[in-house]
């Protein structure tokens, strides 16, 4: 099959990949569309060892599902854990934690940029009829900028900066404005800038962030300076959370979190039930960030186009 | 008077210091016991530009309070921040964040290495008369200790480990003890060890503390590597709860905070109240504590003996 490959940080188109298999329980799924995110340009940089093929954000249709065969036919989208059920962290019902997991084209198992790829049915969601598949291919990284509201009780009245305004701060912003919270995003570029004003989302220059004034802070701009400007935005006593994962070191003066007696949280991924509902009901609307289109055997191209400063969502389209 | 002086990173005694006037609604204390904390040895290292008498750890009694006579003869500990009551933090409920504060013998306000220090009687807390004065001396960084059990919610049988058990993991230790938490304390000296196991608390090397399996870690080493063993130790969805305030900056890899989603708390200045009933009912009993004793003439002999590996409480005697 035709896919992008992974290796000694380098991403290389191919038409001889194996056309993957599904084991037990599993199923096997056409791709439709795939987006690039953050986390698949830090595996270029070296973040993780991975090689393979790419790709964790996806919207399919299932081909094949050996064991449930009611699958077959119905248009997906899924989580990206694929855990064991047995260890110490899925017994404690932290299955996203799964000591022995593998992650959808980030961690021994290939991924969604390529025609096909295999996934336990029980990580599969149906995607609601409603839903757009360029809607749909969000439910990933809307999931994990939910996980926000999971992890921080944000009530309405709080005020809640946003840091960055890319993939990942966009789609926080929106799923954050559901909140009722008073809600600021500082971005940096034009054209995100406008996507943000054409929701009526309040946005400010990085320049223009306040000191010690903010409830909760979520850094979402995918560099290591983010929280140092968090860790200063933030009331004491408020909550910072940190959604950037950079490879290698972070210098910060950490002083500050213990004088000010800041709570920083690290937030991964979420979950996909209110991801979903909120696309059904049109509560995010995230195709506007659709930036580009590529066909896969275009995949070093997507990735230069997805690594642009300032870039938002570059899809792979099968 | 007599007293301690800090001034450009040196540390000595004089007799001549003139001895404080209490203002509208404070009262004069003489001093009978004080000690030395790690943030008065950072103070020397430049971790906050402080000139003046240090010293914030104190048990005396009151000599004169002109707006409150009541309190004219009483054993007291007091609250460190001297707080405007006005500021957006003061009415949010977070006095010790007051944008405006002094802090006692750490910004803008003379400490308790000396005879006499003024505070607002609002700061003040009288000292139970079972509690002795090498017991009292303690309060506040008991209180510190216990801002952790305020900040974490944490539950018998949660497991928690301290890292460092110098004078802070000690109190902090025993704090943690009453709450019925699977408690283990990472300590690097035999004497620490010593104190630790004689009160019946699980004692390890910090090469035994395990990998990601801690639901709870509280970093109390004074010392910048800490942080990354504690971010190693807990679990993932696990809370590090940060005391150690270092000047400069600290570095760490914190994709493992965000991978694991790990919440850090930074923990400051505590509530006196409990501090005090931990001591009245003998649940903490700090006297063990104590290293040695001087006279305030013996100041910067003081300081050596507190700052030297290992150093347990080292009190000042008036």
């Amino acid at each position: 099959m035709k896919g992008a490959w992974l290796e000694n940080g380098r991403i290389a188109y191919r038409d001889d990949l194996a056309e993957p298999v599904p084991m037990a329980g599993e199923a096997l799924v056409r791709v439709r569309l795939a987006g690039i995110c953050g986390t698949d340009l830090q595996l270029l940089n070296g973040y993780y060892p991975f090689t393979g093929i790419p790709g964790h954000e996806f919207v399919g249709e299932v081909v094949d599902a050996p064991d449930d065969p009611a699958w077959r036919g119905r248009r997906v989208v899924g989580e990206i854990n694929i855990t064991c059920g047995t260890c110490r962290q899925c017994r404690a019902e932290r299955p996203s934690h799964c000591d022995k997991r593998c992650v959808l084209g980030i961690k021994n198992r290939d991924g969604a940029f390529a025609e096909f790829l295999t996934l336990p049915t029980a990580n599969l969601h149906p995607v609601p009829d409603t839903v757009s598949d360029h809607a749909a291919v969000f439910a990933e990284p809307l999931a994990a900028a939910l996980q926000v509201t999971r992890q921080v009780q944000i009530q309405p009245g709080d005020s809640v900066l946003v840091i960055g305004a890319g993939r990942l701060g966009q789609l926080t912003a929106q799923a954050l404005r559901t909140t009722g919270c008073n809600l600021t995003v500082a971005a940096r570029y034009p054209a995100q800038r406008e996507l943000l004003i054409a929701r009526g989302i309040t946005v400010i220059h990085e320049q223009q962030i306040p000191d010690h004034a903010l409830d909760v802070v979520v850094e979402a701009t995918g560099s290591r300076a983010g929280l140092e400007t968090a860790l200063r935005a933030v009331r004491p006593r408020g909550t910072v959370v940190l959604k950037t994962t950079c490879s290698g070191q972070t210098t910060a003066d950490l002083s500050r979190l213990v004088v000010n007696e800041i709570t920083l949280v690290g937030s991964r991924c979420g979950p996909f039930p209110p991801a979903l509902d909120l696309l059904e009901r049109e509560r995010v609307e995230p195709a506007g960030l659709v930036q580009a289109r590529y066909a896969i055997h275009q995949a070093a191209a997507a990735f230069n186009a997805a690594a642009a400063k300032g870039a938002l969502k570059v899809l792979f389209q099968f």
